[in-house]
């Protein structure tokens, strides 16, 4: 069960959006990037899976919600300015919609 | 060396940034998150060390500047989108401004 006080989080620098670095728990390969506002953030706390904001969509968005490659959250990290995440994740099958591991393979 | 043909990404998605993760190369620890605008990702090529756009000096800012824990890049990866960039990296010394190994250690 992961869990983070979302007060303590910085906001504002972007608009309202965070960063955040998707890394597989196991293999420390970096899987993603996406972004999340506060609700994304309570989303991703609430369901044990990995929820952004969508900057196209212009919604919520659980990643797989549709593939059923969800990330569950192992762990999730601030950094030292209060302005990004990281958080470790069990993959349910390949990350990138092109069928990749990695969202960061050529 | 490193290279990237910078002319395949997105800058416009982000008022001309990317966000940029700092992996490191040898132990796989995710080490930072910073953004770069194009100057920044030309510079980080030019220099073969880690530059960024400050958003808070508001100017290009070579990791370590200061503090002499500069980050010599190993490789850049940009993602499916090619809105974001892992960039693999050899750091000198601590990288973060604490002292620790990460931005993202408590």
């Amino acid at each position: 069960m992961i869990d983070i006080d979302v007060s303590t989080i910085d906001f504002q620098k972007l608009d309202g959006l965070v960063p955040a670095i998707i890394q597989d728990a196991d293999t420390k390969q970096v899987l993603m990037l996406g972004f999340m506002n506060m609700a994304a953030l309570q989303e991703t706390i609430k369901r044990q899976k990995v929820v952004f904001w969508s900057r196209t969509k212009q919604r919520l968005w659980e990643k797989g919600e549709e593939s059923g490659n969800t990330l569950t959250p192992t762990g999730i990290s601030l950094d030292c300015d209060n302005d990004s995440l990281l958080i470790s994740a069990t993959p349910a099958g390949p990350t990138c919609h092109t069928g990749a591991i990695s969202c960061f393979e050529a």
